[in-house]
């Protein structure tokens, strides 16, 4: 169930085929879940393609709306302004295995890095699931990152798989979610897609778009100690600021659910455009680019937001109710609804 | 009327005894209107006490929700983290002539400036009024920025008033609100207050808390290319970096009201102490400060969220209907929201 | 003299036909000098092109290497990456002055300004020249502003003329001054220049680039309250993250002459492309651009670098000794040197 | 050999008695060197105290000078304003390593993370020492880094050490450099002192402060495509914003050497205050605090500058000849300088 199987649309605009990341033509994204024991916990891989990114490098940006987390690989995204791996996604403890997992698999298609070529920037994005799961464990090993990343497609599991297997929301499970927005300059159909890793909010501060509030049965309430990453993808022409503009509405999709962007919460946000290649070699002076007529961007920082909001509730909707580490239980924000339709 | 006066609270959090900015100790608010013919538009200033700022400053901070927008003083607000002058609010016009009376004003108090000591970094932000206000007049004097400040009290005119009195928000008539939270930390009762000058906003977009959408009858409905200003005080205890994340949530109010910080919109926040005062003079190597204890913090932000988004519909709901420059028409909130009680 | 007439060459790489900011096609420079009684100041345009800047807007970026400044204008060249006004440079307290001199210029250019359109980014910076003049005067008209604007042309006097007329610089008398690099890139001639209005740096702190270290014979040693305001233009393709690396690298010219950015210093750069037209008007979906390929971008951070060196340098030698305020006076550096050679 | 065996010294502020960041009481430097075939690389440990770092947190700022990196734990420095483990610095590709033994480290000391209280923000910076080790060999292990950590103490080796074992600066052999200054506050006796692991610079861009420019015998002159990190540890009082403003000018250091910052150089610095605890736990609502008087702050800019600079020096008169993996060699700036003695 996602959230417009209740009635629940985020804005406006229309969605795209798959309303997922996926409609911006060549993204991929594929999960690798773990549950054994009290390890709730897993990897999503999110390829901007799936050729050889290191040569093919995409434009990106980044907008880190509130910096209480581990991530790795953004300073250099914000410097030159492009991504040269699959974007990883896991529990911040498991940030190094899928930064490895990513140097090595770099190597492997490119042996003349760190040789006769420069070095390469792993993005490994996190959030904590350690109420459900023992992060301690440090249970993603190199395998697991280079399994999900094998496992990228067009189809998009969402709610507790990958790794948003051991995530929370609002008190609710929450997981892995996605949404797109069709869009459409000069003619061209163009399309804006989110992916979020959902792990954030306190119990009660849920806002849906009609301003009912849902609230978990069970008053535990909780601090904002989670994060939340935001994973956007376009496929319109833009230069690295339009870009960088764009990704930081993001974080307007989050507020309209009731979010602060806690003190606790590391929420960052990427974007990245699949279809503007920065090639890694090359000796031309000048690479011809197009880039977004600026009067036209509104529509974008829409998108942005309203895909956002959308994918965080899709998180929310597609994951069952949850037992974890040590019991911990979180209900789904699905069967609330349900009851009340 | 304000947003109360409909049932309309944003929150949960009490409000202060005024729920003005002015129940923070120590803060005033003056307006200076101009109406006449074509020319409707004005000052507001905020003073963060009513003593010499030039030799007690204020702590503060800002942020730049979206850039498009005129303001002055911020980037030395940002590097030392104080502000030395009232803060006057105006026309994007204006800016100039607000910025030599605070010169003016601080040369008077402080006849050394710029001769055995530094010179003073007036602050002036500013919203287009242009769609109801002849803003080539460049109306306002520095007269009218004097009379603002003499103006000041503890009382907050709202609505079409001050630098408000030609500004429109979501397709209705804006200007000036106000909204405070109440807060307790360590047994010590605080306050946090919001002011705004607002005038951004696309007809259509504006969301109310409980899910409504209001849209002006007549359909004229124009981009996003207002803008708007927030002015936050707090009497908590906060070092620069803590008060500079909690007025960054002030975007999380505005985002809650359907806003996406629009690309045509100088969405700009500044933040200040009025009781954490960093003399001028002084000769000790070393200055005492308190610091919240950073887990506390969430309480601010929410109390920011929810400040901000109440300013706003209090500016919008305080407006009656407005004909400005050529005939040009803004309905009142307040009648909207009548008719549908 | 210039600091090349005394053997003093800052880096390697070679200048400009002009050794100016002006051998970057399409910029002008002019400059409007007040020397009357205790008033020695002024107001200094560099015109990115000689066209309708308003119309014909034009890439743009800052750096603000220390924020102790009053500039104006720069938060919308961050956001929207334009300049879309000639850049003034004045003393601190007639920024008001400029500004709105040139907020009428574009109006009488642009009638629609305001009324049909959007309003207009006046970009104006200062430094405080209050040792060497009466700052309190506010001596500078729009009309002065004006005059600066319709002297522009290829030609740059520098020293104390213009805004650079009251300035100093490590104790010794500054101004204007200005240097260029030539460069080539796919076999296309480039060039980089830069122009200062220099002000800044602690009798005693000044080091050459051949190690000596040239102090004023009288020891009023100060402490570090002036600023620098650098203006670079380039004709490299770039877009608006690489041009701000560029911009940023201008610090770096700063720092090897002895500059450790200081704290009463308002440090600010602006770098802008003046044959990168973004245009007002027009409703194409998308605007084609060439960008710099990235590996190629050191030769001009290099140029900034060596650049602003020099310009400060040449802004020091081609200056006069000065009697100013109260019979303040500052030597000149160029009989520092000859004395030496 | 240190730069003072040779004469040189960076500006004017007196050295700390070790002249080197363990000047700055508290702080402890280890190293672990790994030299074996082809690998010539290592970690180097920065302890800001030798407490229990995530319970005792310190105050700690960054600056990204140029963001071509690939260091991990900057976001939330700068969001939080605090370091929580040691500072590891190790090869580019063993980031992941060190980030990991500093979470289980922190694990062993603290089992409440991840399970009852937050996750722990591991801080690893890198440079790339491809061109004399085999970085593909990913060598470090997390034993290593533990190693580095147990050989903590005030004594700090320097040159071809630790994560120094394969650097170059300016085609010379380079690694680990410290160096310090003497500061005093109020009567009372401070320290700045600076540690920097060197590996940028193009061959014959450095400049020494007498003006000389050595050069290494062989023109194997080659790119800017190395990284300088630089730490910085200071006990004078500071708030986040001024040890923010402290630590940017540590690029000045750098730029007085010749650097402009080149675009394949991840030069990251970061700050800290060893003295300055922020408890991770604690009810308090509020912590006392002092404050730097700002006036008072050029002091710490100088020493910034002038440390960094010499830091830098140090690391390379301190390194032997070197000859790396496949045979590529380094001459020693400390031959050279022998030579012109």
């Amino acid at each position: 169930m996602l959230a417009r199987d209740f009635g629940i649309a985020c804005g406006t605009l229309p969605t795209g085929a798959l309303n997922a990341i996926t409609d911006v033509p060549g993204v991929l994204v594929g999960h690798r879940t773990l549950r054994s024991g009290d390890v709730n916990t897993g990897v999503t891989a999110i390829l901007p393609h799936g050729r050889n990114l290191y040569r093919e490098k995409v434009r990106a940006a980044t907008d880190v709306i509130n910096g209480f987390g581990k991530s790795t690989g953004l300073i250099q995204i914000n410097e030159l302004g492009t991504i040269e791996t699959p974007i990883l996604l896991t529990n911040t403890f498991s940030v190094s295995a899928c930064a490895t997992a990513l140097i090595r698999s770099a190597i492997d298609l490119n042996p003349d890095i760190g040789r006769e070529t420069a070095t390469v920037n792993p993005v490994v994005c996190e959030c904590n699931d350690g109420a459900l799961s023992d992060i301690q464990a440090l249970a993603v090993t190199e395998e697991d990152a280079r399994a999900a990343i094998a496992d990228a497609g067009r189809s998009v599991a969402q709610g507790s798989v990958g790794a948003g297997t051991g995530m929370s929301c609002f008190g609710f499970k929450a997981g892995i979610g996605t949404s797109s927005r069709r869009l459409t300059f000069g003619g061209e159909d163009r399309h804006l897609g989110v992916l979020v890793l959902s792990n954030f909010g306190r119990a009660g501060d849920l806002v849906l778009p009609d301003g009912r509030r849902p609230t978990p049965a069970d008053d535990s309430v909780r601090g904002e100690n989670g994060s939340v990453i935001i994973v956007l993808a376009t496929d319109v022409d833009l230069e690295h600021r339009q870009l960088a503009r764009v990704t930081k509405r993001c974080a307007a999709g989050l507020a309209r659910l009731g979010s602060f962007w806690g003190n606790g919460s590391g929420d960052i946000a990427i974007g990245f455009n699949p279809k503007a290649i920065l090639p890694h070699d090359g000796e031309e002076a000048f690479l011809a680019q197009r880039i977004l007529n600026e009067k036209l961007i509104d529509v974008l920082f829409q998108a942005a937001a309203e895909a956002t909001a959308e994918a965080v509730l899709n998180s929310m909707c597609a994951a069952e109710p949850f037992v974890g580490r040590s019991g911990a239980y979180r209900p789904s924000l699905a069967d609330w609804l349900t009851k009340r339709i």
